[in-house]
């Protein structure tokens, strides 16, 4: 069995449990019922042993004692039935299409799709598996990397190898939905640079910062989708790459650093497969926008409260944060990656970010 | 010389021309100016000859004899002289990129990125030549298309041949920005089927649709990008492909339909490039939330006002439009194309596609 056989099997199994454990239950007299650790920024904690933040022990049970809380375990229990079916015909569907699915589900009918999502993420946790090995897929992804990393893809088509400069066209080889499905093969790269924006990760393409560095350009589309920190977590691991991060240089792109190196709150349950402790901040830094001059904007008052709410959450308490942070609500600006262009096309791939590695001691 | 380079020297030459024109102007002892089509929806025309929306002959001028003018021919010629580089040295760069480039232009310096954007269609209208031939970039693009289609691309790193369906991994190929690098060799497609959401293109993989019905799938992303519409437009020319349009049933993906088939009124110049006309609707139809019972929302306030501005819209001024928009107000509801999911994950590819296409005389 391949290890995505073995990590199916072991879902469906787990899945089964869930229900298995409710027939005891019955059987015993006792309500059916599920327990979950509460998911709140409160009930986030550092795991020194993983080096990720994971729920700490606060639990919320779920019994079907309420009316509200019987319909909850109905429901989850089609879904168990869905993804049980998906994993025997080897079909897969969207979090949308499940949605929709429900309608045939008379009581069971979820009301929206927030809830049905709900209902995956709580599989998720209960099993200790993620929902792309259940064949569960969002609406998009499409982040894409372009380096010298070697691949090898299982489609529909057969298998495929693929090298991420060599056998792509300039934009790069687009990141399937369940990475686990890829193999990496083999690398020429010295780093991993993440990016947030498409406007950068073309830049450092067309500049060649990929040859010139042995560099492997992510694309992060924004806030990274699960696929793609999946990607980073793997490359770092497999092939023990050092990962930074470069962002647009406001408290939105801090949280997607935080979620590269710590994972996100809503999916602090597989920060252990998500998230890549050990990945850096390269920047926009608030120390940038003042030593390089950037064309900047004010803070929005949304931008500040953001940062405020940042200095409380536990993935930004380091000193380094808190002195950026301050120093950011100090000036009042923020600072887009593209506003090193004010520079010169080559600035930010000649200068900047050479610079910054070297700093870090990634080159 | 490619045609790339032709036309990059086509349009080096229109740039040059019209700052001598100013240059004349100011010799003959005139005022500087340009004049540029109005661009509303009132002053589009349908083309007989082209069969797509255009502007009309309403046309406004811009002459230094005002501050505001003056500094709008400034900044224009800043832009200008940019453009004449980048085609000089082979450089590209991002509409953003350029507007914090224009940091550096002292009094031409742009306020705001809608400006500077708005002044490179400018250029695109008087030159008659897109901005991808400057080697200006859009933000984003990333639409894929997975089908049996052969192309071949000119990168940085030498030609790649690339068979959208042998040599891709399970996500397809992603289209370049300039489409215009690329060739298309040979296909064994029957017609080109567009899907504006990553749910349904990947549900079209899954279910093998491209295969069993030789269908190119092209991933729209929501509104398409320009680079994904001349992609259509010139796989239906070249390889003479029928093209139809599978889209969300509320007004805003019509006019996703409309951009595809008749062009957009922000690129109304664009037109004979990105406009594909033959390219047909295949849904989802108000009549198919009917006809099918598809689960649907109630339309907003926002979605009757969309709907009642396109029945003023000369791209939906047919029979076919009138008649679904009216019947879709008078039901009051609208479904995604996702809704079909309702009915099982293969219902879209093994009924309502197949009776679509040869209703509509594709199949």
């Amino acid at each position: 069995m391949t290890i995505k056989e073995e990590m199916e099997a072991l879902g469906r199994a787990r899945l089964m449990g869930i229900a298995e454990r409710w027939y005891d239950q019955l059987v015993e007299g006792q309500i059916p019922s599920i327990s979950l650790p509460t998911r709140t920024k409160h009930n986030i904690e550092y795991d020194d042993a993983s080096e990720v933040w994971k729920y700490g022990d606060r639990e919320s049970v779920r019994s079907a004692q309420t009316a509200k809380g019987a319909s909850h375990l109905l429901k989850m229990a089609y879904v168990i039935g869905f993804l049980k079916q998906q994993l025997a015909e080897n079909r897969s569907s969207t979090l949308r299409e499940m949605y929709y699915i429900s309608e045939g589900w008379k009581g069971a009918k979820f009301g929206a799709q927030d809830e049905s999502n709900r209902v995956v993420e709580d599989l998720e946790i209960l099993t200790d598996i993620q929902r792309e090995i259940y064949h569960l897929r969002p609406e998009e992804d499409g982040a894409s990397i372009f380096g010298p990393i070697r691949i090898r893809e299982k489609t529909r088509r057969g298998v495929q190898e693929i090298h991420c400069q060599d056998n792509v066209g300039e934009t790069g080889y687009q990141i399937p939905n369940n990475v686990d499905a890829l193999e990496f093969l083999d690398h020429d790269a010295k780093f991993v640079i993440a990016l947030e924006t498409g406007g950068m990760y073309a830049r450092l393409i067309e500049n060649g910062f990929d040859e010139e560095y042995g560099a492997a350009l992510v694309h992060l589309k924004g806030q990274p989708a699960r696929s793609t920190r999946r990607l980073l977590k793997r490359i770092h691991e497999e092939f023990g790459l050092p990962v930074v991060v470069f962002t647009d240089g406001d408290p939105w792109s801090y949280r997607i650093y935080a979620s590269v190196a710590y994972g996100s709150i809503k999916a602090a349950h597989m920060s252990e497969l998500l998230a890549t402790p050990q990945a850096q901040f390269i920047g926009v830094q608030p120390s940038d926008i003042r030593d390089y001059d950037l064309p900047a904007d004010h803070l929005s008052e949304q931008d500040v409260a953001a940062l405020k709410a940042e200095l409380t959450d536990p993935r930004f308490a380091t000193d380094y944060w808190r002195e950026q942070i301050a120093l950011q609500l100090q000036m009042g600006l923020k600072s887009e990656q593209q506003a090193f262009a004010a520079r010169g096309l080559d600035f930010v791939t000649r200068e900047y970010l050479p610079a910054r590695l070297s700093e870090m001691g990634v080159l």
